[in-house]
């Protein structure tokens, strides 16, 4: 599957939680498959941190696809005969969308720092905006994984009659000061690197050179991706070099993973990007805007799908519990289906653990289940 | 219990594990209690990564007691008034003894980088030269939490006649890529820093303005001692300022903490005693210098207690239960008591959840028990 990228802009400004404006914003897309008559066909992928509107197929020339190409695509879980699904890159992000790369059209500078801060709700209601301006007033689906599943979660409490299913995936109602403190990490080591500059770097030089900041944050990142158990089923305690000289003193595999990943991701993400994303993880709260998170699952119009992971240690599965408990006392039991997917695979596993859970998926979506 | 530190100075070479040789060296400790008649009543304490010999008690005119003073001292329960307790500032670390800071005598420099690599197997045999220079033969009990733990697992298998009892809390037979994991944050962002200078620092400075590199690495260790529980239960989602501007993007809680913690520990701890100490963690192996685990741990005949701690995520239960296990199949049920304490405070429980297991312990080391 070829697929190309598309662009919409607006000239419309966006009111956002913090009171500040956007004048205007641009934001990139890609779409899968075809509408049908009815329009009653779409599905929305929502990416999290680190991810892109990329989601499926493959860009002309290239070898790599989309980053959930095993659950999307023709023939696949979400079957894109079926159904048209589209991802849009988060606004902040570096993939294409207005991020604080941009020029700032009321100083004709780049934003930096002077970007105005997210939130998911500030998300979703650019998203919507495209989604609007594609005339789509109604989904099938949102599905969404981590940052991605905040957004489902957003759809279904801030949008009741949007969307006729929610998947939220490796999620959460709220971010817990254990996510918040890995965070801290990223927060911290990229404001203290000089090379930040903060936040008035040129951006190439970055691509060329890295960031060691951004590299220690995104480290600490892929601890909290992985865990204990799927660390030790990935790397034991093997060291990179056999050599018996190494044996006592060398680097083990774990590190050389971490080091290798950390190192080259500010060669393709950019610092200031990632610190505006983590704020918007740091500080959704479902019940924002309201008493309760009580109150703000009571609004949900649509049937809500949560799907955890045993070994997550970012989101940890008792989080996607609270809310199906919360959906539960308010009387929405035919409203919710929960499952916890056994997996030692972390965080992560809602990317590469698609077996798992795809064909459970796959009977929600069609509507061909019992659940 | 006003309390000194004492020093001890040694000139006959030590040699290591890494084939090296430490040609003199010192080391200070502290002792509480008496020696009793017949040098029954001697209990080694073995201090964690960022510990002191300071065990218990006040220094003069000092107002915070000692790291372990709920456990140890008189009447407690490691009774200093019928315990001669001694607890020996580890060789590497920033606190007196022997470290990267002292000057080689073969260069008149200090040591900085060329300080040779420790182990665990390294650190006992310093402190155990200075035991036998107090005419030391012979141990009561060595009792140590996660890198003392380490210390307490290293004599059980390396001096098995020495002591009569060892006890291991919050600690693993061997460190896996998790825990190396963490402090692989903790050396890249202390290496990478400009003001560590390669080692070659002025130690004034740091102790004057800090090291952003070790404040990061302290704060990716502050993640690894507590728990996704203990951070909820501790901090919630309270923000540091309760002005409603704050309430969207204010700093929380757990994030002020973690700053204040880790941007005043370089102040008084030293990044190449970081750098050297948490490389004994990564590379401890009971099993090294054998075949197995199994092997090692047969060769034990001291009484071994294992304490865990259910919500520890550096060193998780599952990794005492394996000693535990071991130690059965070896046929040695006699020898070995294990409990899981519960408890929400992650890593960290072992220095502030002594209530619940004092007791306990000091059945076992009064002998009072039927353990």
């Amino acid at each position: 599957m070829i697929v190309n990228t598309k662009k919409a802009t607006f000239d419309k400004p966006i009111y956002l939680e913090s009171g500040r404006v956007l004048r205007q914003y641009e934001l990139v897309y890609e779409t899968y498959g075809t509408i049908n008559k009815d329009r009653s066909n779409i599905v929305l992928i929502t990416h999290a941190l680190s991810g892109s509107h990329h989601v499926a197929g493959l860009y002309e020339g290239d070898r790599k696809p989309g980053w959930w190409d095993d659950l999307v695509g023709d023939d696949k879980y979400i079957d894109t005969k079926k159904y048209f699904c589209i991802c849009i890159n988060n606004i902040g992000s570096c993939y294409g969308s207005t991020s604080p790369l941009h020029i700032d059209p009321s100083t004709s500078k780049r934003y930096g720092l002077k970007f105005p801060v997210l939130t998911i709700s500030d998300i979703v209601q650019t998203q919507k905006s495209l989604l609007k301006s594609l005339n789509i007033n109604k989904l099938h689906a949102v599905v969404g994984g981590s940052l991605g599943g905040m957004q489902a979660l957003c759809y279904a409490i801030e949008y009741p009659l949007f969307a006729k299913h929610i998947f939220a995936l490796a999620t959460t109602a709220y971010t817990r000061p254990w996510a918040i403190a890995f965070n801290k990490i990223s927060m911290e080591a990229i404001r203290q690197d000089k090379e930040f500059k903060n936040g008035e770097y040129d951006p190439k030089d970055i691509q060329e050179n890295g960031l060691n900041g951004l590299a220690i944050g995104r480290i600490a990142g892929h601890i909290s991706y992985l865990s204990p158990y799927s660390m030790k089923n990935k790397f034991g305690n093997n060291y990179v070099d056999k050599d018996g000289l190494y044996e006592l003193f060398g680097r083990y595999e774990v590190e050389r993973y971490l080091e290798y990943n950390g190192y080259n991701f500010p060669l393709y993400f950019d610092p200031l990007s990632y610190l505006y994303i983590i704020k918007t993880m740091n500080i959704f709260n479902s019940a924002r805007g309201g008493d309760s998170l009580s109150q703000a699952f009571d609004k949900i119009k649509a049937k809500l799908h949560l799907i955890s992971f045993s070994g997550d240690m970012l989101f940890l599965p008792y989080e996607m519990e609270q809310i199906r408990d919360i959906m539960i006392n308010l009387g929405k039991k035919e409203q919710i289906t929960y499952r916890e997917i056994q997996s030692d695979y972390g965080h992560d596993a809602f990317l590469v653990e698609v077996e798992k859970y795809g064909k459970y998926l796959k009977e929600i979506i069609d509507e061909q289940n019992r659940f």
